[in-house]
């Protein structure tokens, strides 16, 4: 067998995930190309392998159309969006994925931005390096009111973080509400409409989906209060990213930090805004989170290879929800 | 009555000091410079003036000389190396402080700059607006050992949030111990020597004194780990800007965040580095507790003119020790 490990960077902080391969005597290739694979590169290239060790490169029908060999697809993280689960499940290529790893490390590099964002430091930290004193007013999390859109993994830590912070006030939205949560942290349910316009600030914990995807355009931006933040470190597409720029570009909201893109890696009109806090897709890589995601889906690309029961396949309502959004 | 009010912004966010002063019939100056006073402006500003409301610009002996009226110094703050307190002692000004308001802004803002430099987001966000993607490799708080130096009303909240992340490990030092605190969030009391050998981040919360003046320069600086960072919202001085600059410069330590500097508006050196983070000065300026510094500073002053006692003077711990540095 050969496996293909596209996501990059790979075994870099821990080199126990490729020891675990070496180990099993299968040939394993680290994407060649070190960046963030298209649909082009990867139909050049999947041919031959067995398995793929993916990051959030799309895997589309035609990529699998090209892999004749693939039986499994790992996919380090959580995210589903890359992945044609149907037309793999058509092929027989199995999917698994780390649902759980990444969650700590996107939690609290949401919380460093809210905070950042709250206070202005960004705007500070760009001034200063050129020359320019400035002290901005900011807001403490116990003086605002938080917004969550989407509480999962990632957004109930946000949340008890924030809770922990002293925010008066959390709005929620999910799909339906968790009663449980409720009461542990006092959340109101509301639709995402009244999130847009009462939250001082909003972050978004959310799968691409076609639900979610251009979820929040000009129309949901100048809703929110024009000194607003808003945060987005699940995925891009789900702010649509110049509607993001014309409304920021024009005054509206105080400040956004995006850590997701459409195209990654992104170089948009976003990087002329100094009030935008930009990352290179950073949620999850904190080394802890980014080792244990990488060594489970290894372990679990080892069980393939071995003829072992697969232990985190993706489950049936992730296959389900992509074949109701055709 | 005449009052100077020195320290700017005042009275922006919330007009209410203002409207205190305005009901008291006493003229008020608001600081016609509108920015940090020099020992030289203010000799030349105060000899009318009965009351100062001041911010951390020098009150020296000199500018006591010249102040033949002055009779308070109300500090919109906690830090009193600004201010000569014997040489006011000496001429009778009272001084008072605010002593609690600050600590929850500080804090706060302590804690969005230690998530930003554990997973160098301000490093990702220049490089981002210059084009530049790379995915930095970051540590959470619960996978690095935290150090804080000054454990008084902003340290102690710094804890206490450090502790809720889920650090394991949680390095301190101060005068003496507090075992109530140490029991409460699992302290470990320790020399500063080993704070610098063994803390992934270290946080300085001490008052800037004789004894604090240059603690760390280049030889505390070089004992840190070199993917260490620094952080100080306290005091400019207490870190030695040129020292580490050049400590940086060479590659040692991931980053520094820099609030506080010798001489404000800074625009030395640190300014050339991109991993330094740098702010104006901003650990108080959230809206809420910037305002009641304010209220509470004018509050003490109106009190002053009314003939009523004072309610937050200077203790005298604080003369004792400034007596002992002389």
């Amino acid at each position: 067998m050969k496996v293909l490990i596209t996501t990059v960077p790979f075994g870099e902080k821990n080199t126990l995930p490729l020891e675990m391969l070496q180990g099993t005597k299968v040939e394993y290739v680290i994407n060649p190309l070190n960046r963030k694979l298209t649909e082009g590169d990867l139909m050049e290239m999947v041919h031959d392998y067995d398995i793929i060790i993916a990051g959030t490169e799309p895997i589309t029908e035609a990529v699998l159309e090209k892999a004749s060999k693939l039986k499994m697809i790992s996919r380090v993280g959580i995210g589903l969006d890359s992945v044609d689960l149907i037309a793999a499940r058509n092929r027989g290529v199995k999917v698994s994925y780390t649902p759980d790893a990444p969650a700590p490390a996107v939690a609290e590099l949401t919380m460093g931005l809210l905070i950042t964002l709250l206070r202005s430091v960004h705007v500070s930290n760009l001034q200063m390096h050129n020359g320019l004193w400035h002290r901005y007013f900011g807001k403490r999390i116990a003086d605002s009111t938080i917004g969550v859109i989407g509480v999962g993994r990632i957004g109930t830590r946000v949340l008890n973080r924030t809770r922990a912070f002293g925010t008066p006030r959390l709005l929620v939205n999910d799909l339906s509400p968790n009663h449980e949560l409720s009461r542990k942290f006092k959340l109101e349910w509301v639709d995402k409409e009244t999130i847009y316009r009462e939250a001082d600030a909003i972050s978004l914990h959310l799968p691409l989906t076609t639900s979610t995807k251009d979820m929040i355009k000009s129309k949901q931006l100048l809703m929110m209060k024009p000194d607003a933040v808003i945060i987005n470190t699940s995925r891009g597409g789900i702010v649509n990213e110049n509607d993001l720029y014309e409304v920021m570009k024009s005054g509206h909201l105080n400040g956004a930090a995006i850590d997701v893109f459409n195209d990654e890696p992104y170089s948009g009109n976003l990087t002329k805004l100094e009030n935008c806090i930009l990352t290179a897709h950073m949620g999850s890589m904190s080394v802890d989170c980014r080792t244990r995601m990488e060594i489970e889906a290894t372990e679990e690309a080892v069980r393939f290879i071995n003829g072992e029961a697969l232990e985190s396949e993706v489950p049936e309502i992730e296959y389900i929800s992509q074949q109701h959004e055709l």
